[in-house]
């Protein structure tokens, strides 16, 4: 019987700049009593990868570009705040008071360039002071948590960095895949057979996105602070893959 | 510690017009030893429902428009399938060769208007003489399945239909809930404090899309063959809701 177990690794602790997240994990899993095993998956929230990694950046420090007082004001935000998305930004996408979608520089379409203002305090600094990017490289991040995984344990596991994303057409926010290391991002099941040997017509299953916001699901949204999600019973074998797969290229886009 | 268990329900027999899905499911849950508890949510993929309900059409009984001719031409499909979609079809939102997104007439901006060719079987008919179309109202499907399984024993759960959809800026399908009942299909977070009382800025969730997601990986998209899922441990108290709530309308869709 085909199972799928999401456990919320527990006593996971405030997450500081330089923080050793490999080792939070172990410490969290010996007291969930779990062990690690192949094919599970570990997701790990984007807040949490991003403080570990210093992703920080004071509003206090920031000094806004002419563009940034002036999309700034046209988006009804802090200039300083819209200075960091700018910086975090290839391409924007849409815009309108409140709201500024972007293609980030790492490909995703998402809003504020996954620059946020909550959930943020390091030490020392006031909460409304800060601000926090995405990691670096979300795919070296998660390859890095893997192989301090698989050398403390033996295991090889998946490992997915996750965040939030709106969509285009429908309201709400879902997990999504940032970075993948260890899993198909995406599932290419081109050519296989339905029940009917009727070939399928979709055919790349969005694999990683899916494992993300079942662990979103789980992680909730606010106080809960459950920011690491462990898999067990993911019914594919697990492969070498990362999350730069599921972006779309802006040639083959139609929403542009 | 919080666990969200998702589990394949066996031995689902082929479905064909007309059958009893609560009454298959109850069977299958026996079979699994699974007991339902408050709570619990059950996913059925789109692909039985709309098969139980019988929304089969069979080509050869399509005479396409002059405008399914035309678009047909264009899109390099069979003339008579996309009649069938138009019929479905609220707005063309897009338009290429071999690909057609619509506004469905239930609002869900998708694919060919989720008309689909493949794991279709009725009765005596050849698999490729038939086309699938969505349930006729997905949120009532789901509030008579919920209804049904109350009556048969006494326990509320939440229902959710899936399907898969792509999506704008990224690769691959993701599973989507097309009804729901019994279950918030949009947990409104607004003003929830974070861990340090920063209110969010991201304050709906599409709580029944990442649902949907997860049971979608579960289910698999071919030969497995495992169309409803049995969820326990879902981190929010259930309450009314339908997945209309999940449409985001056209005044307020940035990408039309």
């Amino acid at each position: 019987m085909a199972q799928l177990t999401l456990t919320a690794l527990p006593n996971i602790p405030l997450i500081q700049p330089g923080d050793d997240l490999c080792a939070i994990v172990l410490k969290s899993l010996a007291e969930a009593g779990v062990q690690l095993q192949e094919n599970d998956v570990l997701i790990v929230a984007q807040k949490i990868v991003s403080k570990a990694e210093g992703r920080l950046v004071r509003l206090s420090d920031v000094i806004p570009s002419a563009r940034a007082l002036e999309l700034a004001e046209a988006l009804q935000k802090d200039p300083r705040h819209v200075e960091v998305i700018l910086q975090e930004t290839k391409e924007i996408v849409r815009m309108r008071p409140g709201v500024i979608v972007v293609e980030h520089r790492l490909g995703y379409v998402c809003a504020n360039a996954g620059v946020d203002r909550s959930n943020v305090a390091p030490h020392g600094a006031p909460d409304d002071d800060c601000l926090l990017m995405l990691p670096e490289a979300p795919d070296r991040s998660c390859a890095e948590l893997r192989r301090k995984l698989r050398e403390a344990t033996g295991v090889n596991v998946g490992v997915i960095v996750n965040d939030s994303h709106g969509r285009a057409w429908r309201t709400g926010t879902v997990g999504v895949a940032l970075g993948a290391a260890g899993v198909p991002a995406l599932l290419d099941l081109r050519g296989t057979p339905d029940l009917f040997d009727y070939p399928l017509q979709v055919t790349q299953v969005g694999f990683a996105d899916e494992l993300a916001a079942a662990a979103s699901l789980l992680m909730g949204q606010a106080a809960e602070g459950r920011p690491v999600i462990h898999a067990r019973g993911v019914p594919y074998p697990l492969r070498e893959g990362n999350a730069q797969e599921l972006i779309r290229t802006k040639e083959l886009d139609l929403f542009r």
